[in-house]
């Protein structure tokens, strides 16, 4: 049963409430996407995602994939293929790329909230085009006109798809370990390894495949400065094929239609991206979007999740209200929904959804400002506020998202452990987000060890200068002042944790690694506060229902779900000790 | 890879700490099984686990079971028959059951400890004996001797098996709903209505299989007051086919080799079981040992997940130790347990783990006591603590169970997401423990608006009685004081809550159902407290590495686990407003 439908009022609300026409619109190249424009397009989106992949998340997920061991081929399951050229022809790969290689030069926002559709209605397809998306950034960003001029515009167009290829059977969060090698051969380069988790190496969607490669030149520096990035087609310029086979797929927990590849190399023809050795830094520079994208991941199967239980819990008869006064004895049993608990667990999972789709709105708005901002102040401002979030989006969604799907199929009982829903099918799916595009740890060591301490801690006070405005500019709102004092209290709980880990981190770094996944969550929820009270000022600008609803929801994340940040702050503050003063051997 | 090892010699260290020999061995009919005996019986049981049942988890998984229409029976994966003839040859299903009906006659106590290496090798298999012993405890408490003469025997040595049917499509939680009906003749019923969800409702293991089913008598009152219980063979004693037949299978996100059957009943021949309309209150009877096996669940798939996540980190190798003088350059990476995070996530799980291992202990120890001490005072006693603790450890250790076995996913990064490992398994056969046998928040309505009430509150006092005792005997034991100040605190906080609960449930009972899951996750971290202090009283007195390895163990638990508790007191204490307030048009 697939109820999923897009919850694009709510992104609409967003858009409103974090200023995009005043953040982004009113950049010169994003004019033509004003938010008529921009709803138009997610709209038709929308339409397309319900009508055409979501009918194939059921069926995908049950046929899975099929490797041909003869010609290492990859089927996709019955209408994939099908959806791919509809996405395509359709021009929604790319929406966010520049018209002069094919795209419709829309603002990045647009793209970061459509995305939550794309995955809600179909996770496994949603990673063809994810994977695409990183390998155009990447060459958009670092590759020569030379390269641009051969592959953007058939990647854009979705003739052709892309993938990341960084890791190898012993390395997978060090990436300094990586031994796949690159040889020169006059203007390109001969690459010999295996690469593994290669998500759509191999398919029939494409009539070619174009791999993003980390090797190492055979003069490279050992470790993680040695490592340079290379392009390498599936099917050479010339039609002939390269030297690049998928050895087997991967059978996972979830995300059965999305192919998890071995690809290996065999002296295959690649060509350089950027400079050699730099090609860490490089990742770098695409990282934000995709690991944006993971946090969207989350979101997306929570709220598709929860469009389910409700449904169920609207419709389900079973014991009665605690209150006598509200039992209807007409029917032989009241409506769920009369029970506190089962209320609980929908408001948990609604109220950080729609915090966390906040929170997406946001980084991306920032995104769009970081890159096309005329003023490099302005520039600046959103690059901090990306770089800082980024981490906390792409682990606590995701945390939180698995959270969410649990508790929905908690509200509907044995119903929802069967495969009668698409519940089991989300918590299965959604799982791999916790670990994939850098675990929840290396997010959590990434905000600790590079975000705080970057240009003496400018980053988080460039945050803190946005919360301390909101707070400012709410003094004469009444209606916000509980909320407003929620935030100012918390603001100060993490500016004090900061401090704390600042000062132990400095003298010793495990002190720092200990803290850091239960500070990145203190950090989430937080910022989870500021993004609330963000979308309660516009609420109520707008009014009627929408701002009782966003008050109301407001509410219980503020009594019921802010509170786990005193648990996050005193664990952080533990230390190390019953860690590593742990003697290994008693594990 | 399948790994995994029974933590006997964890459960030893419990049966000691709780003393099993003073406690349980020391009533007449137990005589003959004091320690050296029941470990030398759980030995050869985790043998046989290990050896037969452990190598058929994951094809038992992978090739499920199959339902064949055109006779409506249910044939389950390779190799399940035998297993189950080498179970019920070695005698291991009758392990509690009285001798003179052909069982061992041992302690339940040894069942239940026994029961975490069994579910923790085959969860799916494990639920054919569970459900058996179910029903042979119905029988055995409420059967008349001719029923127990007839039927006894052959389920206690396995030639029969025996199922559960509660559930209807209308009615799961709320079984005063039923509408199955029963109709005297003779000296039995005749037996119409369709029942869902039941476990190993048909099957190819045993020759017949023995159904439970609650039903209505044709005079019964409406609602749960009517409810009658009946014995329904799949073959009647003559040979013939009763009316029962198998209408299909779910299908699950996990045990996949456990048949989930609808089962319909079209005039079948039944025999009532105790007295007419009084079935719910002999189903209670029952319901502690179940449900406490349910927690066994929880707890018995975190270890199993545990082995593994501990075995996978103990080998790989990746990055670099935070502490430089930890690394061992003469490697490429250094052994990941050098990472804060690691040890953290691996802590977290084994700490309650070992904890939920004593918990079990207990209140097993206290169920034998409850039915066979001599003196009533010592039955009224382990009643009380059983009563109150087995809803605490039906919930607790199967939440605590999930996410256990996710953290140990997380520890092994996406090798733990692949069927490569059984983590992914027992992520997807753990989870239908938190719903099934009353859903988790069942056990925290049964805890706040049974238990507690109860004798005027006399069983948490009972409780609180041998915290108390424990307490006062650990005055000259400086090692323990450290936990015994903590213990003493969150008894205060536990009882402080208790107190608000009470005082607002009392007028308004939806204040307690809002309560109530939050107050049970507080009620258990305090138990757990109480469990390890009383592990840590014995461990001094074995001294050596196991002692220091359960301080070290306890010492995370209080550091990192216990502060939980501060959360769900809190949470507890919020009131319903943010709930019930809640307008459900804007859900």
């Amino acid at each position: 049963m697939q109820l999923y439908k897009a919850p694009n009022a709510d992104i609409k609300f967003n858009l409103e409430a974090f200023d995009y026409e005043g953040q982004v619109a009113s950049i010169d190249e994003y004019a033509d996407f004003d938010l008529d424009m921009a709803m138009s397009l997610l709209d038709e989106h929308a339409r397309f995602c319900e009508n055409e992949l979501l009918p194939l998340n059921e069926s995908g997920d049950r046929k899975g994939i099929h490797f041909n061991p003869d010609d290492a081929s990859v089927t996709l399951p019955e209408g994939f293929k099908e959806a791919f050229n509809g996405y395509k022809e359709a021009g929604f790969l790319g929406l966010p790329f520049p018209p002069e290689h094919g795209g419709t030069g829309a603002p990045l926002t647009l793209a970061a909230v459509a995305s939550e559709v794309l995955i809600a209605t179909n996770k496994a397809f949603s990673m063809c085009p994810g994977l695409t998306s990183g390998l155009i950034e990447a060459l958009e960003a670092h590759g020569s006109d030379d390269l641009k001029g051969r592959y953007l515009e058939n990647l854009i167009t979705g003739k052709w798809s892309g993938t990341m290829c960084l890791t190898e059977p012993q390395c997978g969060t060090d990436l300094g370990m990586l031994t796949t090698k690159a040889i020169p051969e006059g203007d390109h380069y001969r690459l010999t390894g295996s690469k593994i988790w290669i998500t759509f190496g191999e398919h029939d969607l494409t009539e070619n495949i174009v791999h993003l490669v980390l090797a190492r030149l055979p003069d490279a520096p050992p470790g993680i400065k040695g490592i340079s990035v290379f392009i390498v087609p599936k099917v050479r310029e010339d039609g002939t094929a390269n030297g690049v086979s998928c050895g087997g797929l991967e059978h996972k927990m979830g995300i059965h239609a999305s192919p998890t590849c071995v690809i290996n190399l065999d002296n295959a023809v690649g060509y350089l991206v950027g400079v050699p050795h730099k090609g860490m830094r490089a990742m770098f520079t695409m990282m934000n979007n995709a690991r944006l994208n993971v946090g969207v991941e989350g979101l997306a199967l929570s709220d598709a999740a929860y469009q389910h239980a409700l449904a169920y819990a609207k419709d389900r008869r079973q014991s009665r209200s605690l209150d006598p006064a509200k039992r209807e004895l007409d029917h032989a049993a009241d409506n769920i929904l009369v029970h506190p608990d089962v209320r609980r667990m929908l408001l948990n999972v609604k109220s950080t959804n729609e915090a966390l789709r906040g929170l997406v709105t946001y980084i991306a708005i920032n995104i769009d400002r970081a890159h096309h901002c005329a003023d490099e102040a302005d520039r600046q401002k959103s690059d901090d506020i990306v770089a800082l979030l980024t981490p906390i989006i792409k682990s606590y969604a995701t945390e939180r998202g698995f959270e969410n799907v649990s508790e929905c199929m908690q509200v509907m009982g044995g119903a929802g452990y069967t495969q009668d829903w698409p519940v089991e099918q989300y918590l299965r799916d959604v799982r791999i987000a916790l670990i994939y595009e850098g675990t929840n740890h290396i997010q959590a060591l990434d905000l600790v060890g590079r975000k705080l301490p970057r240009h003496g801690g400018r980053l988080l006070q460039t945050f803190m200068g946005e919360v301390t405005t909101l707070i400012r500019g709410s003094k004469d709102t009444p209606e916000l002042a509980p909320f407003i004092s929620a935030l100012k209290e918390r603001s100060k709980q993490l500016q004090a944790a900061t401090m704390e880990l600042a000062g132990k981190g400095m003298s010793d770094q495990e002190e720092a690694g200990a803290a850091a996944s239960n500070y990145l969550n203190l950090f989430a929820l937080t910022t989870l506060a500021y993004i609330w009270c963000r979308q309660l000022t516009h609420a109520l600008s707008v009014g009627g229902a929408q701002q009782e609803a966003k008050f109301q929801t407001a509410r219980y994340f503020f009594d019921m779900v802010l509170p786990e940040a005193d648990l996050y702050a005193r664990l952080a503050s533990v230390g190390k000790a019953p860690m590593m003063d742990f003697n290994v051997d008693y594990l």
